[in-house]
Formats: C-alpha cells, sequence, structure tokens
C-alpha cells in the first residue's frame, strides 16, 4: 500500500495539536510531578482539576488533569483556525460517519466531540480563554522549562488506516517506516503545525496514547531534568533517553508520571511548512531510525502505553511478524 | 493609527519567506565569509554566483551571491503554497497598482517579479530544485551550524504604511512598537510560517534592507562562531551581541559580510500558528524592547543597511523625532 | 622591568582563595541578590550577618555578608595547607615587615590576619567547618547554580610591586599585560590553585577590590542569570558581558550588588597545574585582550571599585598615561 | 579494612597525569578517529607513530600511537614538578621494591620507567617539549573539542592494594565504593591535579586499562561527537553514554577505538584542592553511583580493557561475590 498522499486542500483547518485530558489516581502527586518537577505552570486548580499551560502558551491550559479511579486518556484536544472551521468540521466527520457532539467546555468554549477510524476521542475548539504573556517572566521558569505541547504520538492497530484517515483531513506525513517486503506502514509521523509531527502513530496494540511531548529550548534543560528527577524520588520514572531520534532529529527523552502516563521531553526538530516536503521513508530494519546513535529502547517502551476512555485496545496484525530492532 | 488587522482569509498563501539575492564585490571573499565561517552549503557556483542552502533545507537556496561593482540587495524571495496560488499573486498584486513580471528563474522555476508599496522588489515561486536531506550528515555542520534561513529586516520610510500592505496579503503582526502619543508604528514584526517574523518593519532611511536572519539550534553556536570570527579576522564584523532582543524573545548575533550586507545569527523565538495570538505591544521608551539585558545596540546599526536595486531611499518623518534609547 | 620569577619553593603553601567580607548597607536586599538571584546557599544568618557558599563548596562560607553604614570590602581570605603552613605565613609576612595578627573566627577557627604590600587586608586559615556535599542536590540548584568562588581581582596602584609581592610566596602568573616601551605591568593574573587566577591585578585607583568571581557550569546558565536578572528588576546591575575575555579564555559576565560590589561570573578557562607553563603577555594596544569578541567595557568597569576596610587608596602612576582601548 | 589514608607529605611531588602510549593495529584508522573525530592535534608523526596533544595542552603530547601487531597500552606517563623530584621519585620506588630505569624519550627528555604494585607500567618526567598556545586558535577545534587528558581508569585484581600503593605517593581518594560488609573496596578515584581522580581503580580482572578520559567544554560537545560518530561510520564504537556519573558527578559518554581502547569524553566534575576534602563513600547496592540517572551500563563495560605491556591479567577474588548492579 504506498503512503496516503494528504489533502492539499483540506476540508477544514486544523491549526495544531491544542491539549490532552488525563484522569490520574492522586492530583497532589501528579500536581508534583507535572508542576513542581517538570515546571508546567497551574492556570486553574479545583479539588477535581488541575489546568496547566507551558510557558510561551497564551491559551489556557495544554493538559487537564483530572481526578478519578482509573487512569486513561480521556481526549485529545485540536485547534481549528476559526468558527467557521469549526463547522465545517463538523460536516466532514459526520460524512465519515464518526459520531459528533457539541460541547461547552471550561475555558475553551464551544467544542466538538468526535473520534478517528479507531475510536481515539477527539476534541475541536477555535478559541479558548487567552492569558498574558509569561515567556520573559523568567522568574517562573523552572524544571525543564517546557515552552509548548508538541505531539502526541499513539499506538494504532493500523498505521495505514490511521494514516489515511488524518491524510485526509489535511495532516502531512513527514517521516514514515516501512516494511520493505510487505509494503505496510509501521510507523507515521504527522504535522499540521509546521513542525515533524502533530500526531504520531505506531504500530501496536491500539488505539492508545503511547506519549505526549512538550518542547524544550535545548538539551541541556533536558539534562537539568535528568539530575532533578533523580536526586528527588523520580529515577524510576526515567524510561529512555537522553537521545537523538534517528526519525525526526530530536533530541528526547521519556519519563513516565506517577500514574504511568508517558511524557517525551523533546527539542530541535525541523522547519515543514513546505507542502511539497518529500517524507522520509525508513527502513524497519535500521536500528539508527530511533535512536540515531545506537543505544536500543527498553521493552516498556514498545509495550506501555494509557488507554483511552471508553475504547478496548486492539492487536495490530502486524505484531505477529517479529520485530527486528523495533 | 491603530494597529493594521492582519487578513484572515488572504487573497493567496504566502508560505514563507525563501530567499535573498545578494550583489557582493568580491566572491571568493564572499565565500569564505558565509561557507568557511557562517558553514552555509554551496548548492552551485559558477565564476559569477554562488548558491547557498542551510542545513535543514531541501529548496535549493536561500541566498545568492551574484559578483558585481556595487554591493546591494537584488530581490527578497518568498515562496507561495502552489501554482494556483502564484497565479493568485499576480493577480492581487496587480489590483495594488504593483507591477509585475514573470521571470524564469534558475532552479525555482517560474516567478512571479512584483514590488511592494515603497518599491521593494519581490519574488514568488512556488516550487524550487528540491535537494536531498542533508541536516543528519553531522559531518558537514561547521560555523554556526546554521539551519534555516529565518526572516528580513527592513528599513521603512513609513512603517504605517508597511504593516498596511503586508496585512492585507495576510502577513501577521506579533510584536510591535508604537508610539504612545502619535500612535505612529515605529516597528513591527510580521509572519506568515508560524514564528515571530518572516518581515520586520524598523523606521529609517527606506527601503533598505536591514539584515537577514538565519536560525541556529542553540546560544552556544553563537558563542562558538563569535570564537571563531574573532580569531580568523573577522573581529570588526561583529557588530551587535550577543543578547536576548526584548521583542521577540530571541537571542542575537549581528555581522556584517565583508560587503557590509547585515546577518543576523538567531534563535528560541516563540509560535505562533495561532490566528488569535495578540500582538505585544512595546513602548518607544523601554529599552528592553531591544536589548532585554539592557545594553545599547551601536549607532551603526541603527543607520547601516543595504540598499535594494534601483530604489532610492528614502527618509522618514518620523526621524525629526529624537530616538529615545532606540 | 621584567615579569617577576613566581617562587617554585614557597617560604609556606596557599591552596587557593577562599571567601571575602563585604560590608552591606540592606542586609535583605543583599540577600535577595546572593541568595535568591545568583543561588548562593545560606550557611549561617543571624540580624547581623549571613555566611554563603556555593554548591559544590564544602567549606563553610565564601561569602560574608555583615551589615554595615558604609559599603567596603573587609578582607579576603586564602585557605592554607595545613597549622604548619599557617605558622610559617606569620613567620613570614613578619619578615616582610607586614603586621600580623591571630583572630579567632566563626566557622573558620585560627585564623591570621595581615595585609599585602598596599595594604589589602588578608586572612589566612587552614580548617574551616566542613559541611555535607550538595553538589547533587539538584533541587537546590538555583539562579546562576554558583559552583564555587574562583578569584579576586583588585585594583593596584603598581601593578609590578603588587605581582613581586605575590609571586615571592609561590602564586604564579599566568597571563599578564605590558607597556611594551616602558616595561611596566598594567595587569596580572596570578594563581594557586590551578586555574588562570586566585588573584588578578588591575592598574588603577588602588588598591580597591574590583571583582569576586564565581565558578557556573556552563554559558548557558551566564545566558539564564541574564534573562532572570533583566525581569526581576536588575537590569541595571548588569555592568558588561557577556562575552569571552582574550585573557584566561574565559566566558564572563559582570554585575553590581545592591552596594555596588562587583561580582564576575565565569567559566571555561583553562588548566595551570604545570609550574613551567609559560605566562601569556598581552600587548596593552590589543583590544582583544579584554574582550576576545571586540565589544569594549564601559567606563565603570574602569573605575569603579570597592574599598578596602581602613584603607586609602592612592592613584596609579600610569594612569597619567593615556589607555588605549583598556 | 578501612580506606588508606592519602600522604600529607608525600615523598615526591606528582603534578597529573600526562600521557598513554597505545599500541594500534591501523594508524590510519586510529588518525581517523582520534584526529579526524575527535578532534586532537598531531604534534609529530611519522610511519610508525603519531603523537597528539589537546586543544590547551602545551606539552607535547598526552596520546602516542604506536604502530603494532597486537593492540595494548603500553605505559601510563605522569608529570613530576621538577627535576630534583625525579630523583627522588626514583628512591621511592626501589624502596618499595619496584623495577626503575631511565630512558630518554623522544619529546619528553629524561623519564624514569617503573611500574605498580600489580605491574602496570609506569613513567615520569619534568620537562615535555613546550609549544605554542592553540587554545584560541578556534578554526582548529574540531569534533569533541577535546580540551585536556583528564584520568585513567584501570581494572584492577586488588583495589585495596592499588589505593594503597598510589596513597602512600600522595594520591588522595576523593570517592570510593565498599562492600559494606566485607569493608572491600570495590572502586576507587584518587587525584593529584585538583579534580575528581588522576587514576581511578575499578575491580576486575586486572590489570589493564579500563579507559582514558578527556575533558572537553560541555554536555553539548558531547552530543556534538554523538551525532559526527554515528553518522559517519562509528555507531558501534559508542559503548555508553551519554549519562551523569553518581560518583564524580560527571557528564560521560565512553566510547570505544578502532582498536577497542576505550576513551571516555568527561565534563563537569568538581575542585578538590583541599587536603581535608571528605572522601565520599557509595553503597555498592547503589546504581545511582554508576549512572546517576538510573541506566545500565552494557556488559562489555564491565569486561572489555586493554592490556599493559608484558603483564598478564589476574581476576580479583571479589569477584566470586555475584556484582549487584555494578
Amino acid at each position: 500500500m504506498p503512503l496516503p498522499e494528504h489533502n492539499l486542500y483540506p476540508p477544514f483547518n486544523v491549526l495544531r495539536l491544542s491539549h490532552v485530558e488525563f484522569v490520574v489516581t492522586d492530583l497532589a502527586a501528579s500536581r508534583a510531578f507535572y508542576v513542581d518537577t517538570l515546571g508546567l505552570q497551574v492556570t486553574h486548580e479545583d479539588e477535581n482539576e488541575i489546568y496547566l499551560r507551558a510557558m510561551e502558551e497564551r491559551g489556557h491550559h495544554c493538559i487537564i488533569l483530572q481526578k478519578g479511579e482509573k487512569a486513561q486518556a480521556n481526549v485529545l484536544g485540536f485547534k481549528v483556525y476559526d468558527e467557521p472551521e469549526l463547522d465545517k468540521a463538523e460536516s466532514y466527520f459526520q460524512s465519515k460517519g464518526r459520531p459528533t457532539e457539541w460541547i461547552e467546555r471550561p475555558f475553551q468554549g464551544r467544542t466538538l466531540r468526535t473520534s478517528d477510524c479507531h475510536g481515539i476521542p477527539l476534541e475541536f475548539y477555535f478559541k479558548m480563554d487567552r492569558l498574558e504573556p509569561i515567556h520573559q517572566k523568567y522568574k517562573l521558569y523552572n524544571g525543564v522549562k517546557p515552552l509548548r505541547i508538541d505531539h502526541f504520538n499513539v499506538f494504532s492497530q493500523n498505521v495505514d488506516e490511521s494514516v489515511a484517515f488524518y491524510a485526509d483531513f489535511g495532516f502531512r506525513t513527514t517521516e514514515y517506516t516501512e516494511d520493505e517486503e510487505s509494503k505496510r506502514l509501521w510507523a507515521a509521523w504527522m504535522h499540521r503545525k509546521g513542525g515533524v509531527h502533530d500526531m504520531a502513530f505506531t504500530n501496536g496494540l491500539g488505539p492508545r496514547l503511547h506519549h505526549t511531548a512538550f518542547w524544550v529550548p535545548n538539551p541541556l534543560n533536558i539534562i537539568d531534568l535528568l539530575d532533578l528527577m533523580s536526586t528527588t524520588g523520580y529515577v524510576a520514572n526515567i524510561e529512555r533517553g537522553p537521545g537523538r531520534h534517528g526519525i525526526s532529529n530530536a533530541f528526547f527523552l521519556y519519563i513516565l508520571d506517577p500514574d504511568g502516563h508517558r511524557i517525551e521531553i523533546y527539542c530541535s526538530d525541523y522547519q515543514t511548512v513546505d507542502p511539497d516536503l518529500e517524507p522520509i521513508k525508513w527502513d524497519l530494519k535500521d536500528p539508527q531510525r530511533q535512536t540515531l546513535w545506537g543505544a536500543a529502547a527498553p521493552r516498556s517502551w514498545f509495550e506501555h502505553g494509557s488507554t483511552f476512555a471508553n475504547v478496548e485496545p486492539v492487536m495490530s496484525d502486524l505484531n505477529a511478524t517479529p520485530i527486528i530492532a523495533p
């Protein structure tokens, strides 16, 4: 199956990924992790929820932590260009047979709820509460100095289907891993906002959220976070890295929050605004696609993920094939 | 005069700034500067011209150095989304009374030549020759490790007019300096590609090109360049910096090429893809807007620029007013 | 006059500079500067004094802030190898006609008070209270992440005399500035601990303390401090930098505390433990000796300093000569 | 057995480690590694040997590569304070029953050959050819920008014996790993020059050279080297890292040269010139002593080393005990 072409004239204009809502089992433990350790800023909190933003964001939130019994990801949020685009989105998803619903969301107003081809809960909005800039309030910078949410990465039971679904409303593939023989996709990175990705898909037990990534200024901030986490009781929450990805060329670190939600700290990928930017193909047998420097990822990295609310994951048929240096 | 609103539904889709053509008087001296010192990569050269690209660019060129008698900037180049957008651009500029011309440009094909409201020569194209990726060929990285062209900054004899002109075809103002009393704009930063700017306008003897900026990975690359330039005969070419701009929050260095064309080395501004991102207003009396850390720019920085081919610059009427800590 | 040879077999073993005692007029303002902004750690405080250490120091203090009416530097402190060396120091300074006195100092025990050839108050000790290591308590790192005190720099009314005095008890000159015609020293950098200097002398109205320097991990920490100071009310306290010194090759920043005591933030000089390391001579006319990158230091940097307790400074006769690019 | 006290008044004055001589099987391949990839500077070469120095070294060499049939380490070199100290060294080693021999070494003159308690070939000299400074010739900086040789680490069949041997002539232990029950040393770090170590000993099949370390400016240089090595055919030569050591607190990377000689790239340990600096004890069961961030070292790191010329290694009796998270 060839790589699906992205739609050059998409049916509605998605600007970028925007936010994720996590269910967490201990709000105080999550606050210690996201606020005191990572350095995200609290924009609202009550006894059930904490809303967070990163340092250069002026929208109200990029993470919502919701207290609950069972850790999971409730929804992935995206911002569209303006209100007419939101209405077009409703028509589009209805035309694809996806369920749609309008909700009023605190701090982000009129919001369209739907889901993707495998059931991942998605929401779209056009205007979130705007907050004053804090990117030059350097006294507030802390932890890893998170600047902005960068992307989601999800396990998909069928990456070919996922890529086709998102490409149809304008997500562009920047890099992908293909099985040379079967021409099946094993993973793909797709963007809207001009970086390597807003969404990535990895073959496996899906749909589940593999990780949510935050952009930081430079690799030394990641080293600072490692020093901090390893001396404040979080050494076991460091899962993989630091390293350079072959795919995306980014410098990375993967860590786990107290409930096991995986966070990537990420910097220095490249600009992708040209619609004729050729996607880069990686061979499934090339171990440097995952870590340019050659170090293998731990097994947990291939297996563990956050389930989505009310979605039962299914194992990809590709996992019958042995994964070579995955 | 209020800040002109940018056109949310622009008449044609400009993706980003793309390239500049400089006339230089000594091609070998310019090569030593741009290639051996800055680290740009040669993609074509003959006895009259050198074409250069930065490390993550796959388009053929971001700078053209053309041998000539008199140093100047010939044209500022921009990429549009696709060929239909190029045709819409022609209609648009004609409707604004600007001269238009079609030329065939080596390595970038069908190209529309026109000019802005003050006569700055502009060119638009949709497809440049594509080259293989080199962003992971680390052996080629050299000098300041330039990743991509980031923006142009021009002197304008009337910033209000410049901003109105570019806003009308979709450039969005991210930051600006206003005279609180007269409500006149002294400077403005406008983007298309999702950073702080593709084009900036500074009040003065215009139109002239103030500088062309390149994005680099982090501030340490800029320190490396300073060490290199100051020990290889280029100490007098270091004009201003390093420092942090108040406006844009970027880390910067200004240097002059052998003909006096000013280059900015630039990193770490912020993402601006939201169309509702509120522009940040700076007071003309706030010296930190220029250098957050307080150091004043040298006089040359306010006065020197590259003239554009066949355009006679005119002094802004605002310069009758004394500039307070500009 | 030739550069005085350092004494290869010194009369007593000074290990390194150790601490400085400043009189400050507002203890709370000084605490906000040294603790909340620079990130030094409080090891003792009462209503009259604050003792501070840097992150990798296990000795009790490197700065003592003492509340007083008039800002000045009370004494420069040095650590000797062991107690017998302290007794040899007393004999040595007596033999040179310098006044000596034994005092008992809180947290550093038996202490020898004396002064140098121009009256700078010096104290020597061999054992300071030892504190538990905190260099891996990364939660405590803050501000510029100061690791250790690095050196003192003093104005001297006669640098030739200062260098001869310190060379005689084992300080080694690593770099110096000489007037090619008169063969007079204008400045010299002298070490004991294996870096470029523990003490430096600069020609001028002396003796006065020019600055006290702290070592930090890398230049990005200095950039962080600049961002912090410039957005927390300290922009006027930034005096010079950041930059690379020609002399010492170090990356530097000069800032002023609330009383005008000058602090240098400093990193990346070089190892000097070889006794046959040839001193590097700089020409008075070479502006790159001060800033490799060419930027001039502000006038205040050549003129302002902290007076020492009970010492009246005298202008150097060299200042009759015009200083070329000092 | 308690940690042996270092001799506060040593029988002769060793300044620092100085150089190592490696036998390599392919001089061109070694040159590509050490010169073109790491960035060391050639100071002499002929068809049989290459002499190298790092960027801030003014002594003639820190590595000698000698062409030969069998890869091994010929000798570890140390610099003493002056010629009388060299003569005292001869007497000292003779008094300890070690063989001594005087040789004339190219570029380093009169040299004392001897060996340590387990037969490691050592040489001492007082004056090596001095070369002009190149630390400010930034055009020459390349690869990882190696500044100076920092330390040796050797496998020892009996770390208690090794530490006692070196402590007796003045090496000071800064950190060590002890088996809490048996009070046996498993590893120790000992210095002369004021950093964490000139020599370290690790329990194992000894004596063999575990690695030779080079100091670099900051962690980003190490990241640059990883990017370079992984895209120029050296990905399999990356063995461990990057990471932060618990012991020494340094940022590290371990790589293997074409013959398997292990090189550590190292920065940011701490100053240790105080003779009363308390050694830091680590528990054998604490995995963070090796990597603060928790990642385990690969098996090869515990097993592989370079043999010394004419010395048959012996397995430590401690290896009968299972190594817990070594």
